[in-house]
Parts: C-alpha cells; structure tokens; sequence
C-alpha cells in the first residue's frame, strides 16, 4: 500500500470545495483506492493536501489513465492555482 | 482535531530511520497526540511525510514548547538536509 501525497493550491477555496463535494465520488470510486481524504489548510485556505491510500503506485498510475479521472480532473482542475505536487510515501 | 503534515528532507535516511525508531515514542506519548504516522518517499528516499493528529494546534503548540520537544528534535534534528516545512489542516 502506498499513500499518495497532494499538495494543492487553488485560486478559490470556496469554489475548489464545491468541486470536490461533486468530484468525490468519482476518485473514491477508482479501483485500488482504499481511502480517500481531503484537507485544508489552516495557516494557508487556499492550501489543500489530499490523501489517497492506493494498493499501489500502478493502481494510482492507471486511475490517472482512465476516463474517470478526466471526469475528476475536470472538475477540481479549473480552480488549481498551479499543478500539484503529487509523491507517494509508505509507511515507515 | 487538525493533521499536522511536516515534509521531512533528511540527508541520510538510513540514519533518519534509526534516530526515528528511537525517537517516535516521545512524541507518541506528547499531551493532545492522537496518532503518529511517518512516511518515506517512494520517487525521493531522502523526504519523509510525518502526520500527526493533534486535538488542536494548541496542542502542537504546547509539544514544541516543552522538553521533550527538545529530545525529539535533538534525535532527529541531526539528520535534516533543512528545516521541515510543517503546517496544519482540517478535513473537508
């Protein structure tokens, strides 16, 4: 299992959250996803991290290949700020 | 209840790992602590991802400010390539 590590900035938080409250399902719907959190920033509201718990990194690489995640992209993907930065980690 | 994310670039991370090992009690047993979790990267070795739960920052706050504070980070410290880059968030 890995956990996928997203750093993203948005140019509006209010309008960012009303994306993702629809995009949700979509992620948390992908094969190999087994949890999904999304958090914001408390020093910096236009800061969000999102958490994913893949089974790993292939499942995380072929969500990004499939038609699901032009869907996801395409709703949250409007209000980035500039692209995430996106790492995997395991657990130490 | 807020996630502390702290991205963690050390120099060796082998000796990271060890100084961790001894180290991660202290901040287990920190006031207002609800879970530990640290994570190494899988694209970069040398950057680890640490996610505490606090009850609230004043809680973080607190840890900072106290001695084991200082044992914490004079196991680990050691081994920063810079200064980790913390900040707080909440869930959506």
């Amino acid at each position: 299992m890995v956990l996928e590590v997203a750093l993203i900035d948005v140019t509006d938080p209010d309008a960012f959250r009303a994306a993702y409250a629809e995009a949700r399902d979509v992620i948390t719907a992908a094969p190999g996803a087994r949890s999904v959190r999304m958090t914001a920033g408390v020093e910096t509201p236009t800061r969000f991290v999102l958490l994913v718990e893949w089974d790993d990194v292939a499942a995380h690489e072929a969500f990004r290949a499939s038609e699901a995640f032009t869907r996801w992209r395409g709703l949250i993907g409007p209000h980035f700020a500039q692209p995430p930065h996106v790492e995997h980690f395991a657990d130490v």
